[in-house]
């Protein structure tokens, strides 16, 4: 069997998510069921990241195994063929038997994008989180950084998650104005359930001047879930680079 | 009656145009019929721009009468309310009752998207043409440049329109690179239908080398059709402005 590795870009607007559930159109779904055709034999996809409904991913990684003797250099094309608009190959590649896209990432990079505007856009909106009013990114900053490093995150994972264990290395946790946008950037080992939307919706709020900058990572410490606000909509959020 | 004037931005993609058809989903079908629903009153609203099936627009200026007493500093929030996530109001005013947003229109400007990309990309292809290979700008403003002015530009417009004249004022025609991106801007008294994608469509075949920047001009002068490709994707066309 070859084991292929692929480059996956998606508009989350439309899919349940990335993980596979039946009745519900999601990208691992829509993945299987396009390669499956295409390659006239049953293919199963392993993602890097399990980016939630709504979640866009400008380079999640997937790889599976097939007996197809496809090159490699026409498979992004024939695969893309099958694909519909909002999910697309952007390359592949033949990797080792070993090689597995959630096991051996050694990092996820997400990027959480908002547009300060005093009414909705519905040209920015389908890809940021839109909000009216300033946010002060020294604030931001100022909240983020003490979150970086290894540390136990209980208090940013979403409900309903299964994990044995919550403690997580956050690599990077930067914030960057660039005119009415403002942008968050953050890469970890791996991110537990809702993490990244939970620390974007709490970075909001210290940006808009609801909650106090120490507050993040004193909720962080204390374990305590209470003060931190919704997570941020998924909208705003996307898978920018798996790392290996 | 009151005239109010509304600037609006809509993604175009689920929407069959701007004008008003039985049975199809267009933005001044919706605009008229959550206007009416939110004022209780029937509503008719006058575009500044026809835009085509999936072309967009970040400042679409339209117009409507009512007799309602509702607060101007309260009618973008209580309209938008209604409208669906594809089409919003950005501002509003209330206007001299001779206001009318075509006929009064002085100037509207287009902006044309294009992305070098070897593949097809879901995030950037909803708003942008998303095409291989390297387009040569130089070449494109060569071609560009003898188009400004005014003069009769029939040869660039689209089968199907019925218009009394074909004599129209380019303001300006521009294109610049920034990275991987391309745009064409486009201002004009008016436009032809569909003038801008015939216009985006020929500059991209000499940007890319397959007609030289002379044809497009010479094509203009000896209303001749024949030379010219075929209008480029309405997905990299937004309407950005309309002046008074």
């Amino acid at each position: 069997m070859r084991n292929i590795r692929l480059t996956v870009e998606y508009d989350g607007t439309d899919f349940h998510g990335f993980q596979r559930q039946s009745r519900l159109r999601t990208v691992q779904g829509v993945l299987e069921a396009c390669f499956s055709q295409v390659l006239g034999e049953p293919i199963r996809v392993i993602g890097a990241g399990r980016t939630d409904a709504g979640v866009h991913a400008a380079g999640q990684v997937v790889n599976f195994a097939t007996s197809r003797p496809v090159p490699i250099d026409k498979l992004t094309g024939v695969l893309n063929q099958a694909l519909p608009r909002d999910v697309k190959v952007q390359s592949c590649e033949e990797v080792a038997p070993d090689f597995h896209a959630r096991r051996c990432a050694r990092s996820r990079m997400y990027r959480y994008t908002i547009v300060e505007r005093l009414v909705p856009s519905p040209l920015l909106g389908r890809f940021a989180f839109v909000t009216p009013g300033r946010l002060s990114v020294p604030r931001m900053r100022a909240a983020a950084r003490p979150l970086v490093g290894r540390r136990d995150f209980w208090a940013l994972q979403g409900g309903g998650a299964e994990t044995t264990t919550t403690v997580r290395t956050l690599l990077r946790l930067a914030c960057r104005r660039e005119g009415e946008w403002v942008t968050i950037t953050a890469e970890a080992d791996s991110f537990l359930y809702r993490m990244v939307r939970l620390i974007a919706g709490a970075l909001i709020a210290v940006g808009r001047g609801e909650m106090e900058p120490g507050q993040l990572a004193a909720a962080v410490a204390d374990r305590d879930k209470s003060v931190l606000p919704a997570p941020a909509p998924a909208c705003g959020l996307c898978l920018v680079r798996v790392s290996y």
